[in-house]
């Protein structure tokens, strides 16, 4: 009877969820579309953001808002494939899977679409080029890490514009392709896209060289963009990037572009508010690279702003600060969590492993987080408590000994797979600031969806993800006569 | 500068969140307009009960949905007595103080304004009648703890129907009144109030019997409603008690009639996630009564439905259950923490103490929550895991010693204030349906806004919650004109 409730629970993704309530647009058709997509960025994730800086941000003023469900066909917790297909497509899928209904039939993307009929397109994201989010839009693989196969999609795409991050598996040593073609990137320049991996030249394409795939010198980790809080002016930021796209796509047919703050999401995961906080304005700021675009073409332009849900279950309250919010504390910290195991713990581990104790390495978290060791915690939140200063040890013995995948479940909340240490300060640091963290994976709380321009009013409501895609496509005027090989069938029923 | 840093951030509410945006209503004005407020109800409460039911809110079937920032005057997480008033009101104000500016002058509200407009108004909660929510609504005083006033507020309000949970200090027992003049009760007959506290008597009131004051008979917890889920058919629901509102309220001078669901919030400080979903059916169930209303009287009626602010930082994800959701495993939960440690704990204790060990309770715990305590937790959520068995443990014997309040920050995360038993078994049943809670209080997360009927589309957006109150007044069509004497000077300004 156990094993039945438990496998009953594991498929009850809510019947409500699934209702479509797709208005069909009357109006004159938008003719540039911009789609950001904010990877785990949930109202949490906004609020917070706005609270640091203390400054509104450009989504959260836009005229129509929206509150939206995430939910897959198959996990009320969605992933970033079934949600990205669902946002791109309309089209509601099982986790992990891209561009295809549950039945592995494909769907269209409105990139697709519009590049169908005759629009530019171009896809940037702040993770890889080839990652769920944006593979969304231009791949149809059953799993989101057939990176090779991904990869050729995009040479195949024709779409005019990539960039941000670069490619995880160009030569398939991932194996997992049936279907090998020879080196992606080979593909990609045969198929006539220029590839530009330095600042220098980024800087000088222009719109007549092209299509142009387009990456960031230092990929940081897993092919992705540095952090924002880790950049220095030697990396090209998403706003840079965004600039560009609207430089590159503008012309009299219109364009889609679709944008990705997706290292949002990877924050969240390991639980860094203050790396999130900057990825989150670094996108915020990519949209207002849209608006100054929408206001010299204010009756063709709409701008579509969402989160594809929240990550790491952040709430902008923590038992230990009770109603006391102290956002001011994240300032200090310069570094995110990636840079800081990845450059400080490794370099600290093999100077002085065996010989340094947790108060030898304290003054070079005081350095980077700001957090510290001496002084009464009533008074200033950046003080360390009794109790979490034996977090931090007991964190230290195991970041020592190279402990980092935890099966027992006490320590698995405590560290979920991160390295012991870094995840202890940023819990830490974040719950002084007045901050809770409840997951190292995505929840289920619905999203926000912002827009403006042409059209933007349908995008107030409560409605699931797939309605944001039927919603732009309605409003880009396009139908599925002009589309018939799609099988949008919600869409096509209309 | 340690102290200063500190200071800095204690005032730090964002200045965007004053920001007003107020879009004067021009069309007919509503004559019946209802104001549900779910007290600590944010967008996470509200899609947790969805998952657990199965079914769509009617809140979140309405045409309108906006999102609402909640900060007070003088702090980023919002009370119920500031939120009130903001929402009352549309005065910001500072933490504690009801129907008045920081300034301590008086502000007026819609229900005020409604009476004096010749409305019929009615104020029903499902905590006490005086609690700051529905205070907010007919009191003006600095702090929400002088019940005994606020009882003499409710007396000379002239309101029609006052009802749901009872008065907390009607002979000045707290001594915090410099202005006593008797037995509130007393007055409030004296006033022409008809007092109700018995089932039979409530269902036979008639709308000739002029102004009611009506309570439940069985006053759970300072004076509020039990909780939906331990309830019996002895007990008048707060769908009764708004079902009822609406028949003493109806008159072609049309009516105002505020809502609260109080206990959401309660539920939701003590981190028991079956009592808010249960008490939030039972809210969404009131509005049921009102949308039946409005059917009848489509183009007069307006309903808008909010939350104050969120509370315990709920979210739906938990470390430990990864990307799974299991709302299921809060089936078997058939009393409230606040019942569960009122009468079975306490009656164990006294009946026990000293002799039964923890396994002896075990048995307890089953029947009342479902969790167990053998077999393997990967194919059920409700068997207990070994931390979680110790975490059972070391709570047991601190009830069993009679702990409650903490000091020791550590402590205090565990169990908040709380029976730490009691608060220990919901956070185990609620983590391992993947709910995570990071709080004892309220958080500053933005909550939804839901409206239907006439004027509803201006609650579309992104605002803050004294908006709310500025687009109830302009849709029923009271202007400062009509009502001289209030203060609520951006309003006046319009």
């Amino acid at each position: 009877m156990a094993f039945m409730l438990c496998a009953v629970i594991m498929a009850a993704v809510p019947a409500y969820a699934k209702a479509k309530k797709v208005r069909v647009y009357k109006g004159k058709s938008a003719k540039y579309v911009f789609l950001f997509i904010g990877d785990g960025m949930g109202l949490p994730q906004k609020s917070a953001t706005e609270a640091f800086t203390g400054e509104q941000l450009t989504m959260n003023t836009f005229p129509a808002q929206g509150m939206t469900t995430t939910s897959a066909a198959n996990r009320f917790i969605v992933g970033s494939a079934a949600a990205a297909t669902a946002i791109a497509s309309g089209q509601e899928t099982n986790i992990g899977m891209l561009g295809m209904a549950p039945s592995q039939k494909h769907v269209k993307s409105i990139a697709e679409m519009a590049k169908a009929d005759g629009k530019k397109v171009g896809i940037v994201s702040s993770v890889s080029i080839d990652h769920a989010t944006p593979a969304a839009f231009y791949a149809h693989v059953p799993t989101r890490g057939q990176y090779y196969d991904i990869d050729v999609a995009l040479s195949e795409s024709n779409f005019d514009y990539f960039a941000g991050g670069g490619l995880k598996d160009i030569t398939n040593k991932k194996k997992n392709s049936k279907n090998f073609k020879g080196n992606a990137l080979d593909l990609i320049k045969e198929a006539g896209y220029k590839v530009v991996t330095d600042k220098e030249t980024f800087n000088a394409i222009k719109p007549g060289d092209g299509k142009v795939i387009a990456w960031n010198a230092w990929l940081q980790d897993s092919k992705a963009l540095p952090y924002a809080m880790d950049m220095t002016e030697k990396d090209i930021t998403l706003p840079e990037f965004t600039a560009k796209a609207i430089e590159m796509l503008d012309n009299p047919e219109g364009f889609f572009l679709m944008v990705e703050g997706g290292k949002i999401d990877w924050a969240c995961h390991a639980n860094d508010a203050a790396a999130f906080i900057h990825n989150t304005v670094a996108f915020d700021n990519s949209i207002k690279e849209a608006v100054e675009f929408a206001k010299k073409h204010p009756n063709e332009t709409l701008i579509v702003v969402t989160g594809d849900h929240e990550c790491g279950g952040l709430t902008l309250g923590f038992a230990g600060t009770k109603y006391g919010s102290y956002f001011d504390a994240l300032q200090p910290q310069t570094i995110s969590f990636q840079q800081f195991s990845d450059e400080v713990v490794k370099l600290w581990k093999e100077e002085h492993k065996g010989e340094a104790g947790f108060e030898d390495f304290q003054p070079t978290i005081t350095h980077f987080f700001g957090l510290e060791f001496e002084g009464d915690f009533k008074n200033n939140p950046l003080i360390v408590k009794d109790y979490q200063l034996a977090m931090l040890k007991d964190a230290y013995v195991r970041t020592m000994k190279g402990e980092k995948k935890f099966k027992d479940p006490e320590l698995y909340n405590l560290y979920g797979g991160y390295d012991p240490l870094t995840v202890t300060i940023t819990h830490v640091l974040n719950n002084n600031a007045g901050l809770g963290w409840t997951s190292y994976k995505h929840t289920g709380v619905p999203v926000a969806t912002s827009a403006m321009g042409v059209g933007s009013s349908s995008f107030n409501g409560y409605y699931h993800n797939t309605d944001i895609a039927y919603k732009i496509m309605s409003i880009m005027g396009m139908t599925p006569k002009v589309h018939a090989s799609i099988n949008n069938a919600e869409f096509a029923a209309k």
